[in-house]
Order: C-alpha cells, then sequence, then structure tokens
C-alpha cells in the first residue's frame, strides 16, 4: 500500500491483514491456499477490481488457484521481485571487472519464508525470464519475528543476517532478493553485512516497488479500469484497513507507514465468513 | 506430554497441536479464547475427563472462561508455575547470606509472550499464594521463534536471552520463570545468562513438571477418574497427536520430545468444526 501510494496511485485500496492468523511462512502450502481463497473471498464481496496479493508466501504457493478462480486481475509480487533481481544480476554481470570476465555468472540470492523458499516460486519465475542465472533460496525464519520486534539494528539483527546471507554469498550469490514484505526493514542490515562479506556491494531487492510498478502500468494501459478523480482526498478517504484480529498493535504500524489520516483499522472475521 | 508420561501416567492423552494459527502469544485475548473455545471442543467431542491447557498464554487468559463453560476438571500451567516460583523464592530467601538478611525479599520474575506478561495472570496466581513477592513480567517475543528454528546455543539465542533477562534481575527478580511451553529448551542458556549477570545462580522454573504433578495428584485423589490397566502399552497405543496444518513437521518434532513409537499425527479441521 505505501509502494502504491508512493508511486503516485489515486485509487481507492482496501488493504486486509489476516492478523488473527500470520505469519504464513511457516505453514503447508495446503493451508495456505486455505486461507487466501478466504482473504480473497472477503475482498472480492467489496467489490475489487484487482487483487495485488503483497505477501510473498501467499504469492509463492497460491497466485495459481487465485487466478484460476477469480474473474479479476490478481497480482503476486514474486515475478515483479524476480524481474528486479534479474535485471540487477545482468547489471552486476556487465559491472565486472575485466579479471572476472570469465567467471561463472553471478547467481541470484533469495531469502525468504519456509514456504516460499519450499514452493520454488522464485526459481521459476527467475527461469521464465532467463535461464541464465542460478537462484539459490534460503529461508530465514527468524527475520519476520525480529521486525515484528522491532529489533532492526544492533549485534543480533546482524548476527541473524549473516547466518542466513555468508551461506548465498559462498555459494556465488552475486544478487540479494528479499522475498517476504518483512525484509525491506531489515535492508540496510542486509546491505552492511553482505558488503562486508563479499568485500563489495552487494545488490539487494525487494518487490514492493516492483510490484507498485506493474499495478500502475496496468492501470495506465487500461488492463484495470482506472479510476478517475480523486485529487484532494486524504488517506483516510480513500484507503480502509480490515484485520482479522483486535487492531491495536497493527494501527501503530499502520500509522508508521501511512503517516497522518491513516484511517481507522476495523476488525473483519473471516473465519465464519 | 512428555511431563506426563515422566510422572508415570498410564493414561491415554490425545493432544491437539493448533499449528494452523500457532503462535498464540502476539495475538488479543479476544482471539486467544475464540481459538481456545473451538480447541476445547473438538476435545471435548472426543470424551476426554479432563482438559490440560499446556499453554501458558491460554491459560492466562482463557482458563476462567474453560473452567465455567466445560464440565471436566481443566488445568492450566500458570497456577503450578506460580507455585513453584514461589516454593524457588522463598528458598532463595532462606539461602541468602547473613548479610544480605535485611535487603528487599527477591522478586519473581517471569519471561512469557505479549500475551501472557499483558494478562497479568502470573501476578494473580502468586498473589493467590503468597503477598511476599513481587512479580515483575517482560514479554520476549524472539525465544518462541529461536527455538522453532532449532537456534538454542551459541551468540544469538544468549544476547536474546541477554535482552530479555538483564532488566528482569536489575529490577531485583531472584527467580525466573520461564512462562511459555517453548522456552525450557533454552533453560540452559537463560541459566547461564543469568548467573554471569548476578554473580550467582539464579533459579529458574518452568511449569511443565509442576503441572504434570497437579494432574498425578488429582488423578491420585480421585478428582479426575484414573484408569485402570494399561500397562505394557507403547506410546502409539494410548497417545493420539492432532494437528491442524499438515502433520510433516510437527511429527519430527513430535517423535524429539516422545521417541520411538510415537503415532502419526493427525491433521483435524477447526475451522468448519
Amino acid at each position: 500500500m505505501r509502494a502504491l501510494l508512493d508511486a503516485g496511485s489515486s485509487e481507492r485500496i482496501v488493504y486486509l491483514g489476516d492478523t488473527a492468523r500470520v505469519p504464513y511462512g511457516t505453514r503447508s502450502a495446503e493451508t495456505v491456499i486455505r486461507y487466501a481463497r478466504g482473504c480473497a473471498r472477503l475482498l472480492t464481496e467489496r467489490g475489487v477490481k484487482a487483487l495485488v496479493v503483497a505477501c510473498n508466501t501467499v504469492s509463492a504457493v497460491a497466485l495459481d488457484m487465485l487466478q484460476a478462480e477469480l474473474d479479476i486481475p490478481v497480482i503476486g509480487v514474486v515475478e515483479p521481485g524476480a524481474q528486479a533481481a534479474v535485471e540487477a544480476a545482468v547489471a552486476a554481470a556487465q559491472n565486472r571487472p575485466p579479471e572476472e570476465a570469465n567467471d561463472p555468472l553471478p547467481r541470484i540470492g533469495v531469502l525468504g519464508t519456509q514456504g516460499t523458499i519450499a514452493s520454488g516460486a522464485y526459481p521459476r519465475a527467475v527461469g521464465r525470464l532467463s535461464t541464465r542465472f542460478e537462484v539459490i533460496g534460503r529461508p530465514a525464519p527468524l527475520l519476520v519475528p525480529l521486525v515484528e520486534e522491532g529489533w532492526l539494528d544492533g549485534e543480533v539483527p546482524r548476527l541473524a543476517v549473516r547466518r542466513y546471507v555468508e551461506p548465498l554469498l559462498r555459494e556465488g550469490a552475486g544478487v540479494i532478493v528479499l522475498g517476504c514484505t518483512h525484509y525491506p526493514l531489515l535492508k540496510p542490515v542486509v546491505e552492511q553485512v553482505a558488503e562486508e562479506i563479499a568485500g563489495r556491494p552487494v545488490p539487494v531487492v525487494d518487490s514492493a516497488r516492483a510490484t507498485a510498478k506493474v499495478v500502475t502500468e496496468m492501470l495506465a494501459q487500461g488492463r484495470i479500469p482506472s479510476r478517475t478523480g480523486g485529487g484532494g482526498e486524504t488517506h483516510a478517504d480513500r484507503l480502509e484497513l480490515l484485520v482479522t484480529d483486535l487492531p491495536g498493535g497493527f494501527q501503530k504500524v499502520a500509522e508508521l507507514f501511512l503517516g497522518e489520516h491513516t484511517p481507522a483499522a476495523c476488525q473483519v472475521d473471516l473465519v465464519s465468513g
């Protein structure tokens, strides 16, 4: 939602956070698919004209199902993230010093939840774009709790990130994908640790901006019908925040991302819906 | 379940792990109560004669509701844990060197989930047993993910534990309660870190053994009808393992705790149940 606003969208946006059942990243594909179906039903019942699956785990395991079952455009975050990663890998290969020109091409390293890595969604998405870059994935289960705890700098995040990033770099990763929507808050730590280990800056890509760009293009091309008007509205006028647990803790985080005029989040019931 | 078996129980035990919705510790009391009600219904429909709430968060926020709504004995883990903590605090007070005899009494420090600490269940339970010992609580949200990641020694668990334990000791804790069923796997780290900070061993108590003792006593006293026979059965004969997500990952952990003859876990559906 933040990335869509940054991209200049004036669309009305309904945001649904399944706070009573997160995190999804440790659950089986079967359960994630069941949860995703319930979330999608609630949003389509509200008449949305397009669905952005702003979660890597759901994008990785349930996107095909959602695209098959829904008659509106469904955009995931894995393909835009893979696109950004391939672009970064091409640039990294081109910028190599002459003495490394015959080395193997950089690999694309992906940090994600257990569900995202186990699904193989990133290797598949990269493979559809280019056969030149090998993808190596690594589940990083401690990073979501670190972000939720607000523990974004200091020794513990550095050591945890090092434990996940070091094997990727040792296996030849020249680009690191933050394959979970929580991880961008740890991007400075990932960049710093990766540079320390590699001895040079390592490009670190996340999918939020790339996904917002895809949505903006689809609106411009008419593949999603564009809204007219909407200038001068505040966030509270055109954003709707829905959560499945009590809104208390969520509201504070939402205000960090959305600033003033953040609408009040409302609790909805998915289970009996 | 492990503690009940260690206590010599020959009862048949049905274990339900809500693996599709854990962790509960970060959710609102309202949501935990709703989930606990569903779990209890599934177990009572299977005809259990007593219910052990082997989760601190559910014990802290939903025990009164479960005891009011069910017509079988319901045993939580908070009261036995509080009992063990008071006993340890009494012993710690008695064993003080003479020159500290007039110092304030040791406080009881509790590490728990956000839900458990916010509920105030430990201060209430300790207050019912003794008014001499003040309870100070501290949410330790990173410890469950550390245990689930199997990250039980080394620098990261030590630093995380230090961050949670140091303020408790600084505020006068002379006993530390592991107020979450995940934490006992980190008990050696907690003991080591606490001793380093305090300059002397600090008693660390957990509630599993204390709870199993309460259940064993209730069986011996006939407050829970005791089963006759059952000798020579394997675990597979008398234990039943139910989970709400696919059993794969759970099964490995169960075998670590229960050893050979661990029954195969079965998936059950709470949502539509």
